[in-house]
């Protein structure tokens, strides 16, 4: 009997929602640019301005500081402009990223190498806020992108105190927020960040869009795609009604189930880690801190997470190692590195992250994978059989 | 009886194909990411890979050298980033783009307006070819940038002349072929361009999706969106897996059918511009240079564009005026003004653009709805009516 398929690796292959799909193929038949004043035009902007108000609630942000992108690595670009600038109007070149940021925000958007400094995380996989302090102290102001939850081993950050820190030393804060969007609830107020990321379809919604959010009107970077006046100024480019549309939907359905959705996640990522922990030596990263309902990290020294991705693969369970979003390569965990973490873990880590359509039995079949692969793939099990 | 609405606003409102939408449709269900090594992963990469090849073999470019970006705009942006260099390895810190250009291309990408000149136009629309030589000669290596076919008027430029003279001097062209794909057939190659820009949705693919094509692996501007592998490095990003797949249906489709659907959208094109015609006073713009066969920028001196689309739109008839890729807002348009024209014919232009469903039945009707507006649009017919 053919298996079905397992999908845990969410974050990384989110399947679409049925909400985003009716959606965008509604939207197929607007044929209008937003920008066009005839009919046509005017029934392709409602549809925009009705998603940029669903992403705004689901942020508390309001609507007209919506700026959607094509998708989340974009509005990380877009937010780490040079030049930026807070209330003081005092222009902003500096730019200091947590060491466990996503490539597009370690890559540092407009900002030339010699301008970026790294904030290191404590071995738990949280920011270290002295650290943070003692870069801010007595320098220039500094925009500052700590994410608000850690896309491998989803530590939820100290946003808030973060940004304390940096709003009293003048300067401003980016929060990547593509993987906490759907999963936990936050507010850009509460958190006190100025600028925040999200992505579509991180949450069930379609591949190429995001938005960058700000707090204000009065805050904001230079626009990183120039000429055309859409998104006011701040993005040019015909906006992507059918995609910006499955947003809409994607955000209002991820909001309207979400804290249901995530209690019974977590309920099957904690069987899924009690299964995981029975291999000797295996470790289930930031465990001690609080992480998003839905994710695991999990390494053991020796094995190879390449091959037991492979591994799973053959098994019909698709897992990820460390960040997927590379160039189909497996490199070494970056996050894993900067929490202090030694090559025989940083490439033996591999992500399970769990979704709304996860069922018992799929955790079952992924720790029943897992014995048959760690008896086959770890050294170690393999030197205990040759004992015998 | 209602009447159906007629489009004859298709540079700025094409429909989705058929095509593209079955080809999103069942991209939907490849949740994979690209850049998994998972069997999911696996599939989204072939998807990408097929509407690469598609998209290269439209513009004579190797599939290699396709960079998907989120659309053209984008393009534009990522073809004009200071410091992009040739074969001479010379890096090219000098912008020239023609006065007739988009606005992503005259807002210059990454270059400070000091570095950006404007090549000047003839009054039939196309580029001045000796004050190119001249803002070329002895200066240091420059990026031109000249679009295929102009967005408003369809004048098709003298992309070859001008590459030999950008290339004489040491330079590199970008050469914007968003208007033009689908709707005249080029090659790179011929063309003689560095860089070349394509739009999915101006062929019938979905919004959010296009391509900077480059003419060797050897020459490119560095990423403007950074942080990720995808792209050969050249554009970070979650690949856009659906829209890029409807992106390769579509130019598929436009290709097989683009000499036999362009010949009729001619034919009727003409006919549109013979009942245009007979308004006294009345220009067709480059009428007299190769344009492309779809396009009719028409004015009058004295009317106004924004209520004379308002009064097609209440006729049922879409059609655009000057330019619509802007904030909503009518502007006098750009492209007449650099043609020499003043501010009665610059305010006065209205775009009709066919499509390959354009029928016999839409031209008369529009030519109907003209006579009727005409007539009460026109101060000089009011007066010739008060006299009557």
């Amino acid at each position: 009997m053919m298996q079905e398929r397992i999908y845990l690796d969410w974050n990384a292959t989110t399947p679409l929602r049925r909400e985003a799909r009716e959606a965008m193929a509604a939207a197929w038949d607007v044929v209008g640019n937003p920008s066009s004043i005839h009919a046509e035009g005017r029934r392709a902007r409602g549809l925009v301005e009705d998603a940029r108000a669903a992403v705004a609630t689901a942020v508390g942000g309001e609507p007209r500081n919506v700026v959607f992108t094509s998708g989340g690595t974009e509005a990380n670009a877009l937010a780490l402009t040079p030049g930026v600038h807070g209330k003081s109007h005092q222009a902003i070149d500096r730019l200091v990223v947590s060491s466990i940021e996503h490539a597009s925000v370690l890559a540092g958007g407009q900002f030339t190498p010699d301008l970026i400094a790294r904030l290191p995380v404590h071995r738990s996989g949280l920011v270290d806020l002295d650290a943070l302090r003692t870069m801010l102290a007595g320098g220039p102001p500094t925009l500052v992108s700590v994410m608000l939850a850690n896309n491998e081993t989803g530590a939820i950050q100290p946003v808030a105190e973060v940004a304390d820190l940096v709003h009293e030393a003048g300067g401003l804060l980016h929060v990547d927020a593509v993987q906490a969007l759907g999963k936990i609830s936050f507010d850009i107020i509460k958190l006190n960040a100025d600028f925040l990321s999200v992505s579509a379809h991180k949450i069930g919604g379609p591949k190429g869009t995001g938005a960058l959010i700000l707090a204000s009107n009065q805050i904001g970077p230079s626009a990183l795609i120039r000429g055309g006046g859409q998104e006011r100024g701040r993005r040019a480019g015909t906006e992507n009604v059918p995609a910006i549309a499955g947003f809409g939907a994607a955000v209002k359905a991820a909001v309207a189930a979400g804290n249901d959705d995530m209690a019974s996640v977590e309920t099957l990522r904690n069987r899924l880690e009690e299964g995981l922990r029975q291999t000797r030596g295996s470790v289930i990263f930031s465990q001690d801190v609080l992480r998003l309902p839905n994710t695991t990290l999990f390494g053991v020294a020796g094995l190879k997470a390449e091959t037991a991705v492979v591994g799973f693969d053959l098994e019909g369970v698709a897992v990820s190692s460390g960040s997927a979003c590379s160039s189909g390569k497996v490199q070494p965990s970056h996050v894993l590195e900067a929490m202090g973490y030694g090559s025989d873990m940083t490439k033996s880590a591999i992500r399970f992250s769990l979704g709304w359509e996860t069922k018992d039995a799929d955790v079952d079949r992924a720790i029943k994978a897992w014995r048959k692969l760690s008896s086959a793939l770890l050294r170690r099990d393999e030197t205990v059989l040759e004992r015998f």
